[in-house]
């Protein structure tokens, strides 16, 4: 199985290497950036090139991109490859009509960063395909990297890519926010860690609106004021703390 | 050592249990509900009272409430015990001070709910006590069920307590919208668990800026507004996404 990517961010170069350790060959690598598609196609025994014109023919040809960048590729990489696929969990299967005879989507619901290697094991893999041929190909594909692989149409994606917006990048910069208050304070971020993993770890056994607790959860109207004032100085602060305390309080049976 | 709990919700209820189980003897359990306090003073041997004059002295009695209810049980429960404590992240020490010669904090680290277990060993227990002699005491306690006990000030101990609502209430909260959009479109919360998982555990290798990701951390406008669309018909999740989208924009280096 020959493949090659366009782009080199965070999903890429997972999928890359996932792809590289069960055996696929990986051929070409393009990115804007050089040193980019050098660093990743290094690290694959792959060919990176900025030219689009160089791409030559494999199975399958992975579009990795920020959503805005698509335009411009689209246009330049028709009939470069058996599959055209993109991993955006957005982006609408269509916007690859015109590149190739089949397409398809390869969305990994989960969060990368280069310097963590994940799991992929575990991670769903969502599939969406132009025929149930190509379908059957990229599930395949999929499963020979992921256990848990899941058909899965454009509308649906978007809405899961949403809640994946809410339950981890939300979440993470809520870490973030966290631990600039403990900073402040002298205080370590180590203190939250056994917190933080309670929290994510609680879901396991119990729904999320189960699991609330907090404040507003108990409307504790008291300790919601000495916050609010506590945050005085942080207007951006006390507005994610006002939005997020009053959709606990609406949510509550 | 004799201890009593005034409350008998979440946090009252664990530490209730692991006193219990390392050995201590529950005395009391007074809550207004008759019921609550039955049900946790069966659980570990204890009396249960709803009448605060039926206080028998103890070593520890341990206030365990609302931040507003507070006020009410203070008037009536004068030299009730050697140490009075109570378990807010949020009041201060001296809410305690005319209760007895010796009072202190108690504040554990956590969420808890009733139904879920929790592993107290890695709990940071914060203590904060009015002499140096009954800081080393409620230390001493505290070391009988943790391997994290921090001394703390009331005003670091409130900063905490912020960053907790943030790093904890908060993100479950979005667990919870994450899974009534999934739930709106007919799909499992059980394809979101591993990204959850894998959010939380980022954090233990990368610092949560270094972890972010997400198209407001890409500042890729064309899914930010692509999710705002998405969310149209519901402007409370519309706001929550666009104040923490700013925030993350606004936290970028």
């Amino acid at each position: 199985m020959k493949i090659s990517f366009i782009g080199s961010g965070n999903v890429a170069t997972h999928l890359a290497h996932a792809f590289y350790r069960s055996g696929m060959e990986i051929v070409q690598v393009h990115s804007r950036n050089f040193e980019n598609a050098s660093a990743l196609a290094t690290s694959v025994k792959a060919t990176p090139i900025i030219n689009l014109k160089e791409l030559i023919w494999v199975d399958v040809l992975v579009l990795s991109l920020s959503d805005s960048a698509y335009p411009e590729i689209l246009t330049q990489i028709s009939q470069k490859a058996k599959v055209i696929v993109h991993t955006s969990g957005t982006l609408s299967l269509d916007i690859l009509e015109n590149t190739s005879d089949e397409v398809g989507v390869f969305y990994p619901l989960q969060t990368f960063s280069k310097s963590k290697p994940v799991n992929w094991s575990t991670i769903p893999i969502c599939i969406e395909a132009s025929s149930p041929k190509t379908q059957d190909f990229l599930i395949s594909l999929a499963n020979s990297i992921s256990d848990q692989v899941v058909p899965l149409d454009s509308t649906k994606r978007k809405a899961l890519h949403v809640a994946a917006v809410f339950a981890c990048n939300f979440t993470n910069h809520l870490y973030h926010l966290a631990s600039k208050i403990l900073e402040e304070n002298g205080l370590s971020f180590e203190l939250m860690k056994p917190l933080i993993a309670e929290t994510a770890e609680k879901i396991n056994t119990l729904t999320p609106d189960k699991a609330q607790t907090g404040p507003a959860f108990r409307n504790d109207e008291q300790i919601l004021a000495t916050h609010m004032q506590y945050l005085e100085n942080n207007k951006a602060l006390q507005a994610i703390y006002s939005v997020l305390s009053n959709s606990i309080k609406s949510h509550k049976k």
